[in-house]
């Protein structure tokens, strides 16, 4: 049967199924350019309103993978664990985790993104060290992957060109939120990229894609599925932001955090989360005598991410960039923080200047908010709540704007536990 | 409040309701490119699966004339009446009965369309005239109409350029079948025109855009609407389309079944049909003395016809193109015609060459079917049925491959009766 974009997008339009041949020809066609953006953004809504099956998603996920080469890590003598976060705000934990998996005996390759919208990204945090660079060949990545243990790079352009296309054209057409293109686009260059095991840490709450928890388990379920249905061991976490992780957000202050829970400190929930992921991590990719827990401590994760770094031509004992200006926004009362809102610190520390709006913005490696209190904290009339720091004072105001209504303080006395940080697990 | 795109889109796709500015703002955003064209179809296919309620088709259809000129018919001294049709198989009846409602009184402005797909278009049966033109500039137009009482012509570029652009969008993206988005394209076209009156022919059946009596009649209401808010005193007839109008479907063939009519014969649906409408719209004009059937009969109407057409550069004495090749038909059994499928018969006439598959490509003036019964005549096996014209007789098999399940023929004496044209009136 010859193939048209009209019949295919009319066929997902009126709730039908579209065949394995309907997705794998509009997946080439829209790659060669021969089914226009315009028509794979019609398609796109129709998707985002009317849902994919498991088996649609199944086959596009696979066309997208087809589109493009494949990685092969089976010439390491390590087990390859493989982590994705479906982004958050202060949400460092790549940082940390990649090295201290590493030192307990995985090989741990992360092809990272950069941030766009309220979410950092972790190339963004790592390229406020000075020197690093995030940009490898295929074979200076498993060179350091090989020689290091864990490597933390851009995506090559070779990987799923379709997902990559299509991510675009999503982030302009209102098309981005749709469970089954999200869950495909993360799966095929994971899949692509060749790991054996792979942990999602898929975010829930105000900060996230996801806002709630029925939503994340399907996101999570579906991605899950598509994991074991090529052969990669995949396990998710649906994981709390409601509030920003840790007590930071921004490049260069993300990246001292990491840094402090990499020399056995750091904020407890983002301690907490580290060992999470990695234990499953590690029980994914077959290790069961390693303790992620005495790697943090005993200097052996720190070491790792200090030869990473050096691998890809950063300082790890460079100064990291300050912030030339800084705003200090005061408790208005005393009692208990009950509520610090994830979705407005992110908007926040963007304005100030560490997010982009365009993708081919800069970002300001010192920008960003510390936080003095978390949920659950007393908190003091006049305490310093937030550190605002950015390189461009005359953003303050704009910044401040989503802060006015970003927290809430209960009386003292009030009963308030914050939510945990692990909410499920999804296998 | 500053606009975006995505912000509209998201607006739709999560069932909300455009506002006044956000309808403004697009369309006239569309229009002069800012908004992209993969925008505006993943809000088109929102809009489609999500709908727009009353107020926001209205401001939609205002906003898209306002993307153009309007026209002004009030230096003439005779009222205004405007009729549009839908569209379908063998749809002839703006051929006679513009210059019948002229013959009446009327001042009847005709700007028509050229078919596309399996419907056929006025401006392509009118071309089948020797030396007829269907491009006029605004003062051509309105000096015929003065001086005949009707024009049939292409449409302006000046009015509605919005709606174009959207037109011509939808068409590749699978998003023509809105509701709210047909009606907002015809009314937009027909209120910036400026006629004072409108009957609207909507199509029901299988060879017209609306299969079900309920779509056609949201259609015919929002249009009815539509028109009434902008003051124009507008009627729709839902009329039968499961069976092609009249005795052919085709370009001169169809010429030459409306000379019939405006002679005083011709088929009788294509009659009566014509007769509903010319009423309808002369008494929407404020004309109530005139009689349209005597019209017909003493000459007045084919007078119009004659005056038009040579007001256009057509010789209406010219002998009409005739085909160079027939293949007939036959009844495969005796008894009573029941069902002769208006879908079907559109898409064999169009592959016989009638129509076209993209706008640039040529018709054939003499392709087309003559349909020797109707359903609910008696049929003698062997008798023809169909006759196939087309001067590439290459293209026979693949015409006749529609038609092996085109038609029905039940034993004799079964009791059928056919549908009225005049399915509904909506005012």
């Amino acid at each position: 049967m010859a193939m048209d974009a009209i019949s295919v997008i009319r066929t997902k339009r009126d709730r039908g199924e579209l065949s394995d041949e309907q997705i794998d020809w509009v997946i080439d066609a829209y790659t060669r350019g021969e089914v226009a953006d315009e028509q794979m953004s019609s398609l796109a809504m129709a998707i985002l309103l009317n849902g994919m099956n498991r088996r649609e998603i199944a086959r596009w996920t696979a066309a997208m993978i087809a589109s493009g080469e494949r990685m092969d890590f089976s010439s390491l003598s390590r087990p390859t664990a493989d982590k994705h976060s479906t982004g958050g705000v202060g949400d460092k934990i790549t940082l940390p985790l990649a090295p201290l998996v590493a030192a307990c005996g995985a090989a741990v390759p992360q092809l990272s993104g950069r941030g766009l919208g309220h979410t950092g990204g972790t190339l963004d945090k790592l390229e406020s060290i000075p020197g690093w660079r995030a940009l490898l060949s295929n074979e200076e990545m498993l060179s350091v992957l090989d020689g290091v243990g864990a490597v933390i790079c851009a995506a090559g352009d070779g990987l799923a060109p379709a997902d990559k296309k299509l991510y675009a054209l999503r982030d302009v057409t209102g098309t981005v939120e749709a469970i089954p293109l999200i869950a495909s686009s993360i799966m095929s260059k994971k899949i692509a990229e060749g790991t054996g095991s792979l942990v999602l840490d898929v975010k829930v709450g105000t900060g996230a894609f996801m806002k709630t928890i029925e939503d994340a388990r399907e996101l999570a379920g579906t991605m899950v599925g598509l994991g074991k249905d090529h052969g990669v061991r995949t396990v998710a976490l649906l994981t709390d932001m409601s509030t920003p992780l840790g007590r930071t957000a921004g490049n260069a202050l993300e990246v001292r955090e990491s840094i402090e829970v990499l020399a056995g400190g750091g904020p407890a929930d983002v301690v907490e989360l580290t060992l999470a992921l990695a234990r499953e991590m590690l029980q994914a990719a077959g290790i069961h005598d390693a303790d992620p827990a005495k790697a943090l401590t005993d200097g052996s994760a720190m070491d790792v991410w200090r030869r990473m770094i050096q691998a890809q031509g950063g300082d790890p004992d460079a100064p990291l960039p300050t912030s030339r200006e800084q705003h200090i926004v005061k408790a208005p009362s005393s009692g208990v923080l009950t509520r610090l809102d994830a979705y407005d610190i992110g908007v926040a520390a963007w304005r100030l200047g560490a997010g982009r709006a365009r993708k081919e913005d800069p970002v300001q490696a010192a920008a960003g908010i510390e936080l003095h209190a978390k949920p659950g904290d007393e908190v003091t009339e006049g305490q310093p709540l937030l550190t605002l720091h950015t390189d461009t004072p005359e953003r303050f105001a704009y910044a401040l704007e989503p802060l006015t209504n970003a927290y809430d303080i209960a009386p003292t006395g009030t009963d308030f536990t914050a939510p945990p940080v692990v909410l499920e697990r999804i296998a």
